[in-house]
């Protein structure tokens, strides 16, 4: 690992492989477990870097695919990088861009030597090559960036899954090769489906490249929950002890509880801005719809033990006018507590792995 | 005026009649000349209360009509009233929504009574007369409440709006009358069109009462600048010295330039979050539309002497992709930085005014 990054382990829980540790990176440290917010297009809907901030973000996403279409790399280049073009000076991840690709179907045709799929803005053939993805991501200048991998759906065949990781691991060096900045962790994806023995071998040749860290990817297209936790109860033991392991796309409860059970370190979702934007509050685990209405005439917050600024501020009854008259800063204040509820559920779970009362605490999740 | 309530003049420009002074409320003083943020709803659209008092905004308003409708003035009166229910601290002044409800034409009747109109959220049928406006703006809470005026429209007939004033009078008697709170002030509306001699007659009649704050309405329904500065010339040396003046709904420059040469303290406007949920800037008496091409790659801020957090944090390369992509945050950063203009303009002006260097300092628009 570049000595620009490392991994620090802090304590372990006694009775499953969840783990506390500190992530450094050139824009400043993570502490681990940890949710990471996602703003696809250089911004965490709805919420200023202050705001996010104060939410107890520390790294968060940003999205290659997204970027390329709209602004463009060279633009987000010309700012000075991502950090300055946003104003985040924490660390930032970017996805490499493959997840979305593959997701486009029909309009993507897929070779060894990548991708080349029509834009959705305007129509043009873009070609995304492994070698590409990494070109843009050493543009935007996140801390993180990830390896451009072919993402199967689910559900999907195993033959189909197998050509997949084979060529996700071929494409991985060619990512290596590609990649030009020291400043700069590249993470490696670990693919391989539903299917144990896939996930087994792809984990072993990625951590023969001895990489600064790596993702479980291809878990949120659509498994459940039981599928999540064992691919990755078979997977995060396989990767090594002294380097951070993300899951990619998921945070929910359940699921993040599980997984960190299993030794794994970040998680990112669109799901607390994007349940914001529709009037649903995250409050201990639970959804609640503001336009119910038993909250019209509740002047309580939604959550009095919760920092953030919505609940110390305003009450249900004001989020439920806000939401139901459309006014953006309802969407606003929920996305802040959404985005705060996510982060302190894993920093309650991080604090509860160094008092070593993790399964205790947190007995009802897993 | 109830003691709760005073206007202290500081200072006045040797050459017009601009002035500069103090308007105390039981939730804090208003330095005049100053621009009033708009918060219909009981959020001024985007913004939450910290950024606004960060943009400098002391006073704002809410919307009697708009309120009463959704959530309903019992929810709010619930909640403490407004200033609790929004959490906003500072001074708030309640339209009456005379405004509103004769903006619904066709489906509206007024009688000597008051007005019935079918609401546009449900069809049912709704009275406000000038009894129920005061009403309603006693639960509400505002510091300010306006009267409910009688407001014809651009152009009408000088029979139409001298009866309309003669109402507009009438109703002041009843409002008055209706008024319950000594903690809130109610200010006349001086309504004529565009006829001297009315406006004159209506001013007279409303000094006569001893408000303790008079508005000149009725010159934002559709006049040309010119009429305003015509109206407002008139009308503003007929109210007292030692009340504060209000200039319902106008918030460009050039107006409230004029205005406060002939006398103005206070104004109120949707303009400056109306552009900028419309993707436009307020840049020194500009309006710049931030899709345009220019600033795709400008990666200055809006305004290097802005103190916003907007222009201090973001260039306009950034909030051109914002746009672009229809990102929210870039309504909200707009909405910050156009209503940090105009406030800082009128500080500007009161500074000038304070300094005598009034008409030296904005000949450009005087």
């Amino acid at each position: 690992m570049s000595q620009n990054f490392s991994f620090h382990f802090q304590a372990c829980c006694s009775n499953t492989k969840a783990r506390a540790g500190v992530f450094l990176t050139p824009h400043g440290s993570v502490d681990t477990p940890r949710f990471m917010p996602v703003g696809t297009l250089a911004t965490v809907k709805t919420l200023t870097p202050t705001q996010l901030e104060k939410a107890g973000a520390q790294m968060i996403l940003a999205n290659t695919y997204h970027l390329h279409l709209q602004p463009g790399e060279s633009i987000i280049a010309g700012a000075g990088g991502l950090h300055k073009f946003m104003a985040w000076s924490g660390p930032i991840l970017t996805d490499s861009g493959g997840f979305q690709v593959f997701s486009l179907g029909e309009i993507r045709t897929i070779s060894e030597t990548g991708v080349k799929f029509r834009s959705p803005r305007d129509g043009s053939i873009i070609d995304i090559t492994p070698e590409r993805s990494i070109q843009i991501q050493n543009e935007l200048g996140a801390d993180v960036i990830m390896a451009f991998d072919e993402c199967p759906p689910y559900p999907a065949s195993r033959e189909e899954v197998e050509l997949a990781t084979n060529r996700t691991y071929r494409w991985l060096k060619r990512c290596i090769e590609a990649h030009q900045r020291q400043d700069q962790a590249l993470f490696g994806i670990v693919q391989g489906g539903v299917y144990p023995d896939l996930r087994s071998v792809a984990a072993r040749q990625l951590v023969d490249l001895d990489l600064p860290g790596y993702a479980i990817g291809g878990v949120s297209v659509g498994e459940p929950g039981e599928l999540i936790d064992d691919i990755v109860k078979v997977t995060a033991p396989l990767l090594p002890e002294d380097k951070p392991r993300y899951l990619m796309g998921v945070g929910t409860y359940r699921e993040m509880v599980r997984a960190i059970a299993s030794g794994i370190d970040l998680f990112d979702c669109v799901i607390p801005t994007r349940l914001g934007r529709h009037g649903v509050a995250l409050v201990r685990g639970e959804r609640w719809n503001l336009k119910n209405a038993k909250f019209r005439e509740d002047y309580t917050p939604l959550d009095e033990s919760c920092p953030c600024y919505c609940c110390q501020n305003f009450s249900r009854a004001y989020l439920a006018h806000l939401v139901r008259a459309k006014e953006s800063l309802g969407y606003t204040l929920l996305s802040l507590h959404n985005v705060t509820e996510l982060i302190r559920f894993t920093q309650r779970i991080r604090d509860a792995i160094l008092g070593d009362r993790f399964t205790t605490e947190f007995a009802g999740w897993l």
